[in-house]
């Protein structure tokens, strides 16, 4: 009997989709991440032998998420289409990778996914699976079934599998600990305003304290270590986060995006903790990367971000990508004080040791180490080009040239 | 007797250089713009003469400024280091258009600046100059002089310049209807959170109303042309918004940055009514260009930003980039709804004849239009290159191959 | 009786497409484009009504293509992966719009071409359609019926089309007047030197003349508009260069691509023409364009090309690139004077009444007008972030700080 | 006494800056870096000292510039504006290092070298002495001094300097392993055909020799290792191929380029053995890089370049991009056939074990495995976006909607 590996998540669609590869003559292994969704998943270890799988595990995934995949997401400012920082793209690799590794030690010869035929996460998933093991088959049960809802809830009582009490929540919703995202319902309007039942990890800033949080966040080359001088490992400091600027209405975001499959969609994404990060990490980089450094990163940063948004998470291009991330954060050391108020995280204030910042070149005061002389000398090579073009091209407009 | 045309702003250093420039020999002619710093500049006219000036001009340049320096940093996204949408570098290029414009028309032969040596401005000034009229003499005489305060007051005092009361202001201003930027004083402190009277054209997040505004932005070709359906010239809008926006404490900004000059300097900005047109522009383009254009327009962005930034308006590659912007235009139209609330402006909504959005595509809902078997062949050929990488260089590692 | 335009070859795949879509009860309305490929196309008018087709259209489209499509190509440098400035992807946008103009026409509800599943031509036709005319079916009866070889030659055997006696040829050539493309037999062996035979526009350098030929092409506003002093217009300029520098073995080029479909293949390309006026027309560029849009400009044509090449033609993207190409080219006005030989095209000299090159900036003659002190200023600005990271950096080593 | 490190190369410039340092009250050591110039540096040691250097030092640097700098230019195809890959800018780095060095080791307060004021090597040493060494005085004797060459031979003469007897050579030339650069005399007009005596390392076309020379190089990693079979180390491998490539005439460039000091300059140079390895080397990734990565190396090699050649060898951005880099030549392995024929090097085979390039992927034969249904689905979803962009906007164009 052929053995399939599947990414289970305890929900309606997966459920079925382990009965459904059963009668397609497969012995299902659940297998179901935690990466943060911030909930117990001890049930879904039991639920899903209950609806058939022959062995099921639960893997607790958060602190190789948050140190390979959010960090990665955290040093290389990955917003995509500058509106977010991805979420699911970073989960998807990891998950593959898990179920890869499970299939080739429990003898399986398929691994899947639960993903229908409209979305990004199929590609990743199967990217993904081709990328770590071309020789595993691969199956998307519910893009391939294709029913409607009515019809997978009929096939679900039919076989005794239970139906979610959620199951009429508009919203489909995805969520670790960099961030959960939010699709459907009413939001599929562009026009209209997201209705506070789509959020879980923020309060509307109507209904943020009066009062302000004020933390330092203390960076060692790139990575944040200590919290109001706490240290945290990283996946507890982005829950802690997500925590505490969750409070104050801090990280929502609704925007339109150009999906890999060739649409526009609609997501509402909450990011608290990691909207703390990268802002906070964006100022320090801002005191401690040198002009030219700090004016092509994002250059790398946006590719980077582009080739997780399209699944692909395990091909050379991101190692190289990495591999320049990873050299430029060196220097990336130091404290930022940041306030979280009504839906803000504004940063305040920086240091490091290593800030090129140089009060005694930056003052105005009689401190003032800088050589003003020079600024003459540099005008008149930097304008040079653009002195000669004036005199060639605007005297040849004069004399009829052109 | 040679004839020079100088920047004034009415300030101590550019009265001081009136004088100045006399004294090596200059008739000086005073010109001042008006590019919506907000307050009357008529007394400056007469104070230009008063302390020296053979003619003194006052240009209302507002709307210039608006529609094609303002509207272009608008449709460009121009956030320099992906923090401020450029304040002083916008008007520069301007300033030293309508001087070299009043030169010709007055027969001087010579321009100047009131820049000191180590900011961007003076490079701004210079290029301009050179790229509309390299026959015009420059002279800076502020950097020249190289005085310290005491000495600058010292000389006004002998020549009964009037010194200004604000004069022990610790703050540095440059001001805009685009915005506002200060520097100096305890600014220059990075550890040091900006004290509240650095801020002009906003109140703290603490202050704003505990009621929200709600607006709508109407958009024809990537212009604002109506706010709540009521039309406005471009000039008028952005000074609309700057109040309406700047009394919920929208669009403060502190940033470091590195400057043209090779140093990193903090900077503090407020742009209200930017703010509120940038991110409502951006959210149009959002649902308006399609997938491959809203991908690159970015990279074309950065290089149109870093280039103003740099002085470099008068360049043939400004007008190339312009080009391009121009052309991406054309069907961002629409309307934009926007809250303004506590130091936010968040789109709740937005529509458009010429949304890309289809509802139809987007949805899973019975509704779906989308064909789902169409992954699996998108899937099989986007992922080949990754599978077949993945065949030949793991079976090579395995081989020993490497 | 719904009625289909298919681009006709005149070759086996699309004489047999016409009796085939004839069979799935469509009128075929045939349709060849004379790009310049250098043959007479009249017999194919007829073969077309011969093999089924109701009605046969050729048309002279040379002129359109050069203008429009080469001329893109040329003032773009479309070099794709560095190697070959695109030939086939120059063709297929423009025979897409005469299709759909054709059935526009004619009263068509569909369009059709000869393509198989696993080129990149088959995408730029479908693309192009759609981006045209989304209403219109598209067909494509090659990929349609997968036949192998032999099926296809029996099928037409029995149905009386005539079967070329070319057919034996291993190679598969489109050609155009900006290029030949050629693949397939022996090519496919990544490590075969490519044989003579698989060449047509070009001798071997072995067999090139011992005489160079010197020529010199004049450019106005980017369009090379005489060659040796005679006015051409641009298709026959390139045709008159086909043979001119074909017969020099100038052009050659053997590239293993990376097709959108996601498969690496080996082509051999020739370019006489093409390469004669991109070598010039950069060369013209070198000198005329000022630095910076220089150092971009690359940016933007590496897009295009990637655009082009995959098939988006018809994308707002490209219009908007294309403005930025177009303003580009003001001032690329002057002549080139290029010398052909021995599979060479080797610029000798250069000039244009725009040229930013100034001998007495350049000179280290006596005639210097290059201001050597400014040097010192620029370079003290210039190094001043490398200076200050060293100063940091270095003794925060020192100190142990990291 | 003050002590300075001179970089001197023997010529009349440094020798006369000996002298002339000395009567400025410094000890001047002498430092001459052998990088491949390809002639004996013996007499330059005495003759430093000859006229007036208190120590004298020559370094065997060839190595330490094949394999840290020359290597980096081979696989970052550092092709400056499209035309040649850095001669001078690769070795002035190591020279400021080595300078640096012996003034660590000597005690020495200064370092010094002999460019004048309008170059870029000006900038790249002084940059890079800031960056080794900030604490270090840079001293320019040559641009300091700014005399005419009538009034530098009368000092000479005056000091007893020897006076070369190539003194009214018209050109300026720098030379290293990796190729040679030659500038001024006839070369300053730019329509002029650079006469023969210009070049020195290759042959004419006209007098290469009528039988083709096939080599085979190997590469490990992106780093030739053998030819023909025989292991070399690189910097004698590139040498070796400078001899072999040079007697065919390859790798001749005359190029017009921007200058980081705001000038155009014409330079002529020769870079046999560079030629022919950047050709191989890119033929070998075009094989063995991924598409997506294939397609991003080159906007890294832009940026490389450009900072090489700017002088910010020593800058965090260099170490980050060379990371990249050195992270993409993996999988670079794999032998090049190149045939060296009249001034060309034209690649005739390429073979690698992690060839990405499947034959029977990419065949058009029966042994065909690639899916040609998955076409169809792929177009669908590739060209989703054009699709409805042209519904939409070609239906409100025909509504009237603009």
């Amino acid at each position: 009997m052929k053995k399939v590996v599947l990414a289970y998540s305890g929900g309606l669609d997966t459920s079925v989709a382990i009965q459904w590869l059963k009668e397609q003559g497969y012995a299902v292994v659940a297998c179901c991440l935690d990466v943060g969704e911030g909930k117990s998943l001890d049930h879904i270890q039991a639920k899903a032998l209950e609806v058939g799988a022959v062995e099921s595990y639960i893997i607790d995934a958060k602190d190789e998420f948050a140190d390979d995949y959010a960090l990665m997401s955290l040093q290389g400012h990955t917003w995509y289409e500058q509106k977010y920082p991805l979420v699911s793209a970073l989960s998807r690799p990891l998950i593959a990778k898990k179920l890869v590794e499970i299939a080739e030690e429990t003898g399986a010869t398929a691994v899947a996914h639960g993903c229908t035929g409209k979305g990004n996460d199929q590609v990743r998933f199967e990217v993904s699976f081709n990328a770590l093991n071309p020789d595993l088959e691969v199956l998307a049960p519910v893009r391939e079934w294709a029913w409607s809802r009515e019809e997978e809830i009929e096939y679900a009582k039919e076989r005794n599998i239970p139906i979610p009490i959620n199951l009429d929540s508009p919203f489909s919703i995805d969520q670790n600990l960099w961030g959960r995202a939010n699709e459907c319902g009413i939001l599929e309007d562009p026009w209209a305003t997201p209705p506070e039942d789509a959020y879980d990890l923020t309060v509307a800033v109507e209904d943020a304290p009066d009062t302000a949080d004020i933390i330092e966040i203390e960076f060692v080359e790139g990575v944040p270590t200590k919290l109001d001088g706490k240290e945290y490992k990283l996946s507890e400091m982005i829950l802690e986060l997500n925590t505490l600027a969750g409070k104050h209405g801090v990280g929502r975001i609704d925007h339109i995006e150009n999906r890999l499959v060739g649409i526009k969609s609609r997501e509402v994404y909450e990011i608290p903790g990691a909207h703390v990060l990268l802002t906070a990490h964006k100022e320090l980089e801002d005191i401690t990367l040198v002009k030219e450094l700090a004016h092509f990163k994002p250059v790398v940063e946006k590719q980077l971000t582009e080739l997780i948004y399209n699944g692909l998470w395990f091909s050379p291009l991101r190692e190289a990508l990495q591999a320049f991330i990873k050299e430029t954060q060196k220097f990336v050391n130091g404290t930022v004080r940041v306030k979280l108020f009504k839906g803000h995280a504004v940063v305040q204030g920086r240091k490091s040791p290593n800030s090129l910042y140089d009060e005694k070149l930056a003052t105005y005061t009689k401190d003032d180490e800088f050589n003003h002389n020079s600024a003459v000398g540099f005008i008149e090579l930097f304008g040079l080009p653009t002195k000669v073009n004036s005199i060639i091209n605007n005297n040849s407009k004069k004399d009829g040239v052109k």
